[in-house]
């Protein structure tokens, strides 16, 4: 079996391959298992369902595209399919789909018999750098995004780039949200080599894409093995997320792609860091606003050109019923500079209401 | 903060207090938590919601008794409450109720948010020696029982036998077949000490009753510390389960209650035992039928008097997909003599044939 790419401790490992699919590798991985069903993004498995070669012939069962999946109607018929599929505990589930598909199928999988194997194909550049790794799963709720979950963490990810090709441009620029915020968590390097590949990047460049899949993904695995259950270091991840989620719960969830929103709740972030007095690179801010510009991305609640657009008091309700913190007082991730991120951090509602009117 | 009766090592332990309930000292653990809201089974609510004290005042979702709880519907709608009671990671989820009500807070604790503290206020026997106790949480599925679920610890259990005072004769025999299997796997001096307590036991004597609870509670904290996730020996206390289960699912859920299903089941596994060559006392076969016979529990399928009587194939059908094991291959707990279980013990088609001829 060729080495993964990366690999997060554990018994079995959750091992990453960046590149092009290994299908004997992930068929060689199947054999390890009773039973093999595939739970597929319906577009997806259109489009890239022959890639499957062999594992085709497995059990299949298609979900909407999308956040679409994310719900409990979409959760019961997943696991009535697991059901019908007469899975076992040693049965291994794979996904093919983004973000939304490996978290529905990763919750099915944590469980179905309270957990079954899960290995996810993710075709999303936001499931490549960031959904489909390090274990966490969830459905949405009315009231709110990825309420119901668990941590389930995956046997493999497979992560090509050559899926991308097919990504509508606006999904492949709400990854392009994340991919910046793993860039600013990772340091200088990291965020000079992003905005050398910007142009590239926007136009789909493979190697380019890679380089991007690897840094982002590289972060997570880094950040996942040191604090797998999210006591500590990984709240960084959710640098720029409590602002996003707010406005995603504001303006109704699928109206802002989720990584377009992380890209204005960067900016968010980065302003509350330089109010909080937080904030030691001053150059940063700015630095932030001309690569969002490059990738297309927004840099601020204006920019998202949204009617209504929700008011400051909305989002500060939204942000207070956050997964994240106790009630009525969320809790920030800041960063002083590249690389030098700090979490658990309360801020007060008149911030917030600065930052709106910014 | 009085000392529990046993506690289950853990950050926090899972801490069980086997008596009176003590209602400060829940109120106590509640005041480390942003807010607290009850889940209870509706007949134990009307019997008992008073017991609550000051708890009684917070958000409080009733379910319908018994088994009827564990379904999609019912935990979505559990879900919606905690949403709605606007729960976070820092609340605590009190059950109130018996096996089922446990099991379904306990997996709506798991999953809410992916986690928030559970404490069960354990109102049956099945609850107090068993279903309450370890973090296995679960709901059923149309093909089987507990097919949903997931490992979540509850922070506290109170298990006070007065609740036991109200329970229907047939939900305490059920509970009896429980005691019965714990004190088979417990040994010689258990089960001694139950054949002394057999009449007590069915006349609701509080004594017998509050040592049959530390026994298994007993039992069931020790097996878990020592294997949480059910690797090894916690498969242990699947003893008799793998019978139980696939007589329930050939009658319906429901018909049979869990612990008389569970009766039956032990003396299944005791004969099987015996026909494996495993069994090595073989004065006890006769001695289970006895103490069964003593405390009302049917020994034999044939005793449970169903219409129709599911056929061997039947019950070997629903027994090759049972959660454990691989698909076609279930794997069963056999006895040697009293505290001398072997588990993960594959059986033939025809030996179950044979036992169910017997």
């Amino acid at each position: 079996m060729s080495r993964p790419t990366l690999s997060i401790p554990g018994d079995p490992p959750s091992d990453l391959w960046v590149g092009d699919l290994d299908l004997p590798l992930l068929t060689g991985l199947t054999q390890e298992h009773d039973r093999v069903a595939v739970l597929a993004d319906q577009t997806v498995y259109q489009l890239h369902g022959a890639l499957l070669g062999p594992l085709a012939d497995s059990p299949t069962h298609q979900v909407p595209p999308g956040e679409e999946c994310k719900d409990f109607k979409q959760l019961e018929a997943a696991l009535n399919f697991c059901a019908a599929s007469k899975l076992s505990r040693r049965s291994m589930l794979i996904t093919l789909g983004g973000g939304a598909t490996s978290d529905l199928g990763g919750l099915t999988a944590a469980l179905f018999k309270r957990g079954l194997t899960v290995a996810h194909i993710t075709t999303t550049l936001v499931g490549q750098v960031d959904a489909a790794i390090g274990g966490k799963t969830a459905i949405d709720m009315v009231t709110g995004k990825n309420l119901v979950g668990a941590f389930h963490m995956p046997r493999a990810v497979f992560a090509d780039v050559r899926f991308l090709e097919t990504l509508p441009d606006t999904e492949l620029r709400a990854g392009l949200g994340e991919v910046v915020k793993c860039a600013l968590l990772q340091g200088e390097q990291a965020l000079q080599q992003l905005e050398q590949d910007a142009a590239a990047l926007i136009e789909g460049d493979r190697d380019a894409l890679e380089r991007a899949v690897r840094m982002g993904a590289g972060l997570k695995v880094e950040v996942v093995t040191e604090d797998p259950r999210e006591n500590g270091r990984r709240k960084l991840l959710n640098l720029g997320h409590t602002f996003a989620h707010a406005i995603e719960t504001c303006t109704g969830h699928g109206t802002v792609p989720h990584g377009i929103a992380v890209a204005v709740g960067l900016k968010m972030a980065l302003d509350a860091s330089q109010s909080q007095g937080i904030l030691t690179d001053q150059t940063l801010p700015l630095r932030l606003e001309q690569l969002l510009l490059a990738l297309g991305l927004p840099a601020s609640v204006a920019a998202l050109d949204l009617d209504p657009c929700p008011s400051a008091s909305d989002l500060w309700q939204a942000m207070a019923h956050d997964k994240k913190g106790a009630v009525g007082r969320p809790e920030f991730v800041l960063l002083a500079g590249p690389g030098a991120g700090q979490w658990d951090i309360a801020i007060e509602e008149s911030v917030v209401n600065e930052l709106w009117n910014l």
